[in-house]
């Protein structure tokens, strides 16, 4: 199978995190809870991972770093435990459903009121008009760093200085870029960083984290057992505590840690290199392929890995079923859990067909897949 | 290593938890996220996990088993999720924090009102009172099928029995049961059944779940892509999906899944057997030993496989130290996140020694244990 649904999930990891993962799972005990050795090699490699994630994403400290289940719960954490009774908040239509439905929840209790910014039809959100919005209420802005759908970045480093100009909260959603894109967390104003670990960090699933940017006033989505301070009523305020009761996926996040190790020392520039020659290689060969619709800003100078199309009047589904059965290649159609992008692409009922790519793709693989597209192409072209 | 931790975590899995797993990594997409056959051998595999565990727990359908993080998640889901301004809860002094914070946390909000049954000093809750505590206001009985500090088991049938007589919602913790002890949500009238993974059911961690007994309803406690109906700006209200947004941790649940097979093919109640056989060759052999302090009810019929004792006059924290240093021993001493059971007992700053057993564990292991215990007491005594 040639897979190019890495968006979606990496299916190809290091092979050191299958090792590590194995070794966890043989050796591992509860992190924070005992001091005997298993318990404490637990603990150890889940503060080892703290510390690559702060590395990876300079976030000030690992104690910032907290896991979660995936990006969602991370995502959730932060509208529930940043947004209060009153609160205006600024998003965008490149957002995912994990952003889209907590903030909808919110506005739909009365809680909080929601801007989003104007998107074209090439799905660019226009980020600099981010003060137009801004009023008396505004506390934060959330945004995706590159839109699952269309692969458009958004410049946080030029968002983070109007947010922190204007003393807004600057969370984001970094599903689709850790892994991938240069981030820094302090030099682009980052208060919240939301990332999943089984996307382009290429770790296990189960694993996924929030990072704050400094010592953030924000409330537990749920609390419970924490290992220390256990007569205490209330969730410990300390983080990582604060934000992560009961047990962690100490073995998910051993797995995480060696593909952290296989990101440091393959390097992220190289990662991203091969990831974006993929692609281009990807839009190069489609250039003059009869029939086809390709989305988002195709020229911007970065983009994610990730290329949404549709082949003549194909619906995404049928496109992507022959893709599967015909080419044993594995792509992602539909609308990918961002409504407001499809909307914005004029592709709400249809959706699109995603090819995404990953550090274990080869270009042959990406050949084929042009080749297949070609092909659907030309079939449907004559029917 | 003897490692009697086995209430934190089990550290030893079946064989095929370990082959599973790295299976799992090896070859799965994102479950319910596109059509492929990877990502649908990954759904294939959630959809297995699920039957099993609703197999397991007589849980009316798969569809109403959603799996969450860990079994904190669950008991906040449960709790946060059916509880409503203005309810009355009724529970006991053997929970953990995992259900004693996110309760606290309504009840100082204003929003909840709680009501403890009385605890005797053998940390014993008098479930039979349960309806001198029911007033027009009470939504639900909320309680934990084992403490996790004495082992003392609840009778959940009887407790049941009382709830579905007055219409109460009966939310059980069987995060020391599952595994262990037979439960079915049907004949014992669980509404919401919670547990965690990686203890009696001897999965990876980052798994355990949520069970209802039949169409609640009960809000999620956050939301976000689901893969279907992705233009509804609300989580989807149908079970599993309501309670499962964001990617779940198909790799791990692979790992449950194999798991419980082992348990299904070893028999429950053979694991039963030879975890109470452990647990009463431990206690017999302790009977005579000077200057030991045993918790619980030890002659209750069934008990969960765990035993808490102090040495002496010696700190909790010291005597572990000593079992894990000299004797290579791993216990948990402490409060075990469960305040309220240590008051019971009397051991609210000393904490206990807690000894806990598995089916992986052996009868040596369990002498060895004993004649550790009985050196240090010596030693103690002669000091």
């Amino acid at each position: 199978m040639i897979y190019l649904d890495n968006a979606a999930t990496t299916l190809h990891k290091p092979p050191q995190t299958l090792k590590a993962l194995v070794e966890a799972l043989n050796t591992f005990g509860n992190s924070s809870r005992g001091t005997h050795s298993v318990s404490l090699g637990a603990a150890f490699s889940v503060y080892e991972t703290r510390v690559k994630i702060a590395r990876l994403f300079n976030c000030p400290k690992p104690e910032f770093a907290a896991f979660t289940l995936n990006a969602t719960h991370a995502l959730n954490i932060a509208v529930n435990g940043l947004l209060e009774k009153g609160d205006h908040v600024i998003t965008t239509d490149c957002e995912h459903n994990s952003v889209l439905r907590p903030l909808y929840r919110l506005e739909e209790a009365g809680l909080i009121t929601l801007s989003f910014l104007k998107t074209d039809a090439q799905g660019r959100a226009d980020y600099l008009s981010i003060p137009e919005y801004v009023n008396s209420r505004t506390k934060a802005v959330i945004c995706t760093h590159a839109s699952n759908v269309t692969g458009n970045m958004a410049d946080l480093e030029a968002i983070g200085r109007l947010t922190r100009e204007r003393g807004l909260l600057f969370i984001v959603d970094a599903s689709q870029t850790a892994g991938f894109a240069d981030i820094d967390m302090q030099k682009m104003n980052i208060d919240v960083l939301c990332y999943t670990g089984h996307k382009g960090l290429m770790g296990p699933q189960g694993t996924g984290g929030i990072c704050l940017g400094g010592p953030l006033s924000i409330k537990p989505l749920y609390c419970g057992g924490t290992g220390v301070q256990s007569h205490n009523k209330r969730q410990p305020e300390q983080m990582p505590t604060l934000l992560e009761a009961g047990t962690l996926n100490s073995h998910g996040l051993a797995g995480l840690s060696a593909s952290l190790d296989f990101i440091e020392e393959t390097g992220l520039a190289n990662i991203r290199e091969k990831e974006q020659r993929l692609t281009e290689l990807f839009l190069r060969q489609l250039q003059d392929c009869q029939g086809l619709t390709l989305y988002g800003d195709l020229t911007a100078p970065q983009r994610a890995p990730l290329v949404s199309l549709n082949i003549a009047d194909l619906s995404s589904g049928t496109a992507a079923d022959i893709l599967a059965q015909q080419y044993d290649i594995a792509v992602r159609p539909g609308i990918h859990c961002a409504p407001r992008m499809h909307e914005a692409l004029g592709t709400a009922e249809r959706g699109t067909v995603r090819f995404s790519f990953s550090y274990f793709n080869t270009e042959g693989e990406v050949k084929q897949a042009v080749q297949a597209v070609r092909e659907i192409a030309k079939t449907v072209k004559r029917q």
